[in-house]
């Protein structure tokens, strides 16, 4: 493991000395998540024995990307199966399964997972539960892989040739088992010889984009250039950008997407400029529950972390400071949302629902099968 | 004068150590700059007495600002009239006046100011132009002292009660002499009990939003708030903010407008959101001589601001950038310019034409009086 230097002024970043990554490994007894806080100069995971463990790792932002925190949180409750505990196995799970989902309220693919896991547990005997739900959650981890080659496939057929492409925040094999939602579909473009250069916005405040995504690009040899946030509308203006391509925490019925703050904002700039924007997500970000977007709740983050950058404070120490970390982009901004089951167009109210009804179908006959 | 404590993680920023400082202070024979890589923690003047340190002060942004930028340079070809040289003083002070013209080619106001003292060098006697040029430059620093106050009172005018100001970057009393351009409009409207609350954008690369406007803001007591570039759209889209005020940097005949890169982003969003979005800047910011935004030159610099925030590497360290400093907002996305002279309105070729004739008008009478 490398040592994480100091903040001295010279290398928080270490170059070259780390390969690819998984953001969740499960093992006997724990699981070991990916500290995405200190990548990529230092390789540090976190072993997580309980679901106290996983939960303060996804609200320190230890484990990000809303379908990773699914799969970390599918695990959570295996984990928790196997503690002791004095309340009958199934309201202790009840417990543990509502306390994981309110580790991050914004991402949908939390709920959705650790609501399929505690489903399995209703009709499991009490000695096998600790196995259905380690399984579950194997299956999870395959089965979100999977969705991303999916939709990497389907994504890259949307691009032209010659694509510059713009994208936001982390969405690559740090934020999901794979090659990522967002980012596989520009490496799945980029292998197909479509994407000719990535513009990768550093998104503010936590740098994702300039700490991971550029660094994952790097990686891939994708010619890749940082911008800042503001940077993006003077680009589209230019010409430079053929298409916007961003991830999702959760999208409602009608295709409205609550992404990393900034999304919206993006959206805006490439409707304006008649530059395609698009969602790219697994169907578990689909909140079949949900009419709009006006009802997903936006997780509001410390100001320190605007005001802070490393520790180092960069604005008037008790400046007040809004720091939602989430926005949430209407449907009707959205050129198309691409999952693993296909591309959904506008009007989404219909497109959308067809889809998950597909999924729900197919899932209940994998189910059968089992 | 404070010590620049090293960015050790706990105490870039002190707090409530300086009041208000003068961005410019001429002595005899030198002047010093405030540098404001270091505020508001550290005050740090440079001294400058020739026109080589000025030009090094303004391109490492140590003075910014247009205004401001405008004075200095003013300055400096005075202190260049102060020292020895080989060529005929009228031809060193015209190489002089190139060089210095040159160390910021976007903002208008350099060249402007620096056109002005040396037209005045023309017609005067060789032994009385070093005090020509420092009664020139004196006279600028006082003229524009009372522009911004001018503008201030007409700024104000447009805003309705209880707003609610998004602003961008650092038009304060760092960026110009006086109360600051728009920032002095927020301070009049504050005055005037017009002003709600304020958005700061940190104005990234070099944070001179949550450096340098927060910190102004916080000294007068008016309610700030500090958010992300990239938070501005979903603020609009909560009905936050009822008015975008900025500077510039450079105005075109047509109203198209350099400042600070991520101004033209937010005007799309503003236009989006139908929240008026107005520019203030002196007259000395409207360039006569430029039909379009188009043919303003927009300077590029070193990708490291992006990579490093404080000397710490926050991206790969060979990762390509792209870092203009400036956009241009095209006149169109303007809902009003706010000048010394008035507030000129759309189509601003009529517009703005008339305002640069009154100026015209009124300095041939000024100088008629002297």
């Amino acid at each position: 493991m490398m040592t994480r230097p100091e903040p001295d002024g010279t290398s928080f970043f270490a170059k070259g000395d780390v390969s690819f990554m998984e953001p969740i490994r499960r093992f006997a007894d724990h699981i070991d998540l990916l500290d995405q806080r200190w990548l990529p100069a230092d390789v540090r995971y976190l072993s997580c024995v309980n679901a106290g463990d996983v939960i303060a790792a996804i609200r320190a932002l230890a484990v990000r990307g809303a379908p990773a925190i699914g799969v970390a949180g599918s695990y959570a409750l295996w984990l928790e199966s196997l503690q002791p505990s004095e309340a009958p196995m199934e309201q202790h799970l009840r417990d543990a399964a509502e306390r994981i989902k309110s580790a991050r309220p914004t991402a949908v693919n939390l709920a959705w997972a650790v609501d399929r896991a505690y489903r399995m547990v209703q009709n499991t005997a009490l000695a096998n539960i600790p196995s259905v739900l380690k399984r579950v959650a194997d299956d999870l981890l395959s089965e979100e892989t999977a969705r991303n080659d999916q939709l990497a496939r389907y994504g890259a057929e949307l691009l032209s040739e010659h694509s510059r492409i713009l994208t936001h925040c982390n969405t690559g094999s740090l934020a999901t088992p794979g090659v990522g939602t967002a980012l596989g579909i520009i490496r799945e473009g980029y292998r197909l010889g479509l994407v000719k250069e990535v513009f990768v916005d550093e998104t503010r405040p936590l740098l994702q984009g300039a700490r991971l995504t550029a660094w994952e690009l790097q990686q891939d040899e994708i010619p890749a250039t940082l911008i800042t946030d503001s940077m993006a509308a003077a680009l589209m203006a230019q010409g430079k950008i053929n298409a916007v391509v961003v991830g999702a925490d959760r999208i409602a019925r009608n295709g409205d997407t609550a992404n990393k703050i900034g999304t919206y904002g993006l959206a805006v700039q490439a409707h304006y400029h008649q530059i395609p924007f698009y969602v790219a997500a697994p169907m578990s970000t689909l909140d079949p529950d949900l009419d709009t977007g006006s009802d997903i709740p936006i997780e509001e983050r410390d100001g320190d972390e605007i005001r802070r950058i490393q520790g180092v404070l960069m604005a008037p120490e008790d400046i007040p400071v809004y720091n939602p970390a989430f926005d949430v982009t209407p449907g009707t901004l959205i050129s198309a949302i691409i999952t693993d089951r296909g591309v959904a167009h506008q009007p989404y109210l219909r497109s959308l629902p067809a889809l998950i009804e597909q999924e729900l179908n197919s899932t209940i006959m994998e189910d059968d099968n089992r």
